[in-house]
């Protein structure tokens, strides 16, 4: 797809994360009206293409996808870790989550002379569990 | 379980990061015998359980785990973000994976005037798919 | 569980909505001390389970639970509707989710000459899927 | 697909209910012949289309669905609080369920000063599991 | 089990049909206090029996229930006859369903000279997709 | 697909049972030569169709068909009467199955002034599981 | 289980064929009272056990258990062999199965210079799938 | 396929047995270049079908071909003895298998005034689990 | 279980190869009763633990084994490059496979300057897909 | 595919093992620009499959493929033996993985008097689970 134009181009060009960029143009997030046209004109593409990438999509890359090896990895971190990253995060916020939705997500390299590293940032606000029971009064 | 002492602290009683700490303890990495005799002193454990921490485990938190909803939303992340993950370590290392091994991993608390913020960091050695095809040759 | 006692009457004694109270007893939410110590009362338990009353749960109900009448009868309505139900969100609301976390539910009985209805509501806040682009910035 | 026209437009041309006539054109209910053709007139159809809006389907969306953040709340939610609303039907109504065919469902918006809210209703007949034993009369 | 004793036996003694019955006693219906009693005066049950008789409970039997053979040939004569059955009640009753709540089911011996004759009927209500769309009035 | 005909007059051009034929002109069982020439008459089908419809077939529908609510409601009520059918057969019959291929089924409407009810009956000769374990004689 | 008594000394017992009997005594067939009792006789099986052995099982085995190589490669033959074998009976028999309640199997050893061989036989019935369609008269 | 054909007249011009022949043409066995002409001559098919035929294929049937009844009654026969066939084999032969790969099998139909019946004959060398631990040695 | 022990002086104690004996007492072989006796005599074993020693076990390990990082890997190598291995053993042997029962297996560690390697060999006897097609005839 | 061409020669062509040529062709590798042309020119491709051959892939082959026998002996023998592979990586090198990243595998033929054999060998770089926590320090 990105012969000759790289993803982190294409994400410059309108102005967003690398992250955010590349998953919508993988099908995950609608692209504004623009920033369509933007990235139409980048990658040739007819007006069916500038139309479709601003549909809200059905969210969710295919089952397969998590073999791949490269992703793998992040579900074997998620299957070994996981229960202790809710530990953690109950401990230090009380009983809640990290957002999915207000959240944004990173890839950086860190140069390391035994290897440089591969580092990736989940950041979403914390919300937690907190149940309104008073019917008469408004939820935050 | 750890009622009047945190996670936090008996992290530090050992020396060791908080997600690799909590993540022995919940059964995915094998504790030394002196940081076993640490644990046990602390939690009042007896000397099966001393040397049951020190075993290698069969890795991997259960399934129905990650139906939970603190550790779905990393899950869900990953679904919509994995590929994008993949491309971007692909561009900027070229083809190859971070390691789930040569691994580290932290959460973290960000404040915020707009609620506070979950930080989870994902920290590997990139490896890359380079295959040595000389055969009398030693392979690194 | 409930003989002589109703889940209403357990609700009222700690002050919080039915749905949230019987969740919580089911293990799907953890009760204060003070709650813990009330439901206990009224149940008899002994400290042990006040203790266990109070922790964090790994939450979601055994996948076999689904395949109860009435419990599936939810499931197959988000199975016709639940796609209808996004389309609609998204053009009254915009690109986003309702919260499952700042979240409350009800059931309610509506008197009808032609058979009384349950009328089952499902309320949670709006989060969008705005991604706050710019690295230096907080985001909310 | 509903550029221009909007999903509320198209119900109330036919007077039908939102989550209804969105439901019924992605394919889960049959639509009668005029509100067919009336609908092909807002969406410039052929006459193949409007006789497929007429049949009956095989109803469910695909598995896959599901796994759509919008979508995914609805199923935590009763993962989490479905058992609850099981007991409080049985508390309230008896033995039975929430009819899913004797049915109906909204989307409504709450404002809120501390973020607008998600309100779904599901609204069906109760149904409740007397069986009638006596082989010689007629059963209700 | 029944030893002695004949499922048809238990199922007299409470006056309740058969199929109906022998459900109940598998744990799939509740039996009323009085029906609980006299078959706990049938077959030798103690007070927790006679209390755990009359619970609402989790439906549907185990997976694995459906490999028995004598099960199985339900499961294939649905799998090879289940949509003929959906198209001739939408051709006789139209669009909708026959009820597996108001239902009865009859399982009978009919004698033949080549080989007597397993006839078991399902008897349910047929239950429409009318939806009422008038939000003020009352839907049956 | 069956437009201006109904399945009934269908069957009766080629003088079968409703349930078979509807089965039949969906895939599950092979036509006479006679009976496909006669439905490809009354739905203008061509030679290929004729043929197609002669065609031993690999049997058995689709899962996802069994997710459609009018298809489901019979395996639910598998899910919760199967094994007491089982212990029924095994009770009136001794140890076997009914038969799914010595098999016909029905489905019929009963008027009833509480609404009328869907009526599905299985026939099908019973067969029990004696083993013949003299090698030398003939088994039946 | 077995051990000084083989499965075929079992069988000569109660003059019953070895695949039965083993079959039986690993739960897949009921034994009469006499037979019952021949064994327990052998195997110094207490009442509870004659009892046991003489109920009408839910069969077929766990599902793990087509994973074990002796028996997974009857599995791995069915897949590449079965349509043959479909497509042959209907070539020989017309449209039907081979019975697996009115059958019997054996297993041999057939000595081989180059290495004995085994033989398993299925041998079954075939029934057809004629459906008698005159509701009048009685089916076969 | 086979019209005018059987499949026994196509396995006879090639000289192989039928259920190798239906099993090769059915996409389970590469023919030979010989084999495949005649096979293309009888069949009137074109040179790439030739050439398809003498490809090394994936083997296995697709899943849902297991539904299908007249295979399925083989998986349920290897559900109810595939444990005691094994155990028939270890008391035999010793530990081992049934070799799938030095295998035939065959599909007989044997008169009997009850009904014919279906005989399916599997013939496997046996192959024991001997492991040479003599690392200088040459394993057979 | 191996403290103070290791697999290896086990191995040696019976003679037998590595990976054969930590398979075996893992429960995926039977031990002679010779090597059960040696076995039991330096693990401290009692007579009922001689005798499971010996028994042929059901073979194969539990699904969730394969989860786990270490045996993961191998999992993935196969994912990867079993087609390819497929197409070599093709290539150079002929249409056939390499056998999982006259088979052997090893572990070793080759030293590396930069870092040491795992070396795990797959070792069994090719067998081919001939089938012998002689009725008459005995087959190899 | 390689028709007049063997794998083998095509891996001679561009200067790289066996497996990993024929793995990159079935699409788990990319190939360079170089060894794509080279590729093409011996298998008259075009330049869109020049270019196809030079993407990143998404690693795995198809789940089905394990079904088929040559690769299921592979899955098989980890099923037995790789907790027994597990066990000894780590009494010989301690806790961590094979890498399936630095990583390379061969398949060749040892000749032997009763039946040439299969070695398979998988070759990759020993990693282990230490995890350095001075978050100060690099890491390798």
């Amino acid at each position: 797809m990105a012969k000759g134009l790289s993803w982190t181009k294409i994400a410059d060009a309108i102005g967003k994360d690398r992250v955010w960029t590349v998953a919508a143009l993988l099908g995950q997030h609608p692209l504004s009206a623009d920033d369509a046209s933007t990235v139409a004109a980048l990658l040739d593409l007819d007006d069916d293409a500038v139309a479709a990438l601003q549909l809200t999509p059905y969210r969710g890359s295919a089952e397969s996808a998590s073999a791949d090896p490269t992703i793998y990895r992040f579900h074997e971190a998620l299957s070994l870790y996981g229960p202790a990253v809710k530990e953690l995060i109950a401990e230090e916020f009380g009983d809640g989550i990290m957002s999915a939705i207000n959240f944004r997500m990173s890839v950086q390299r860190r140069p390391d002379p035994q290897g440089d590293r591969v580092i990736v940032t989940f950041d979403g606000k914390f919300l937690d569990y907190t149940w309104n029971n008073t019917e008469q009064e408004v939820m935050s």
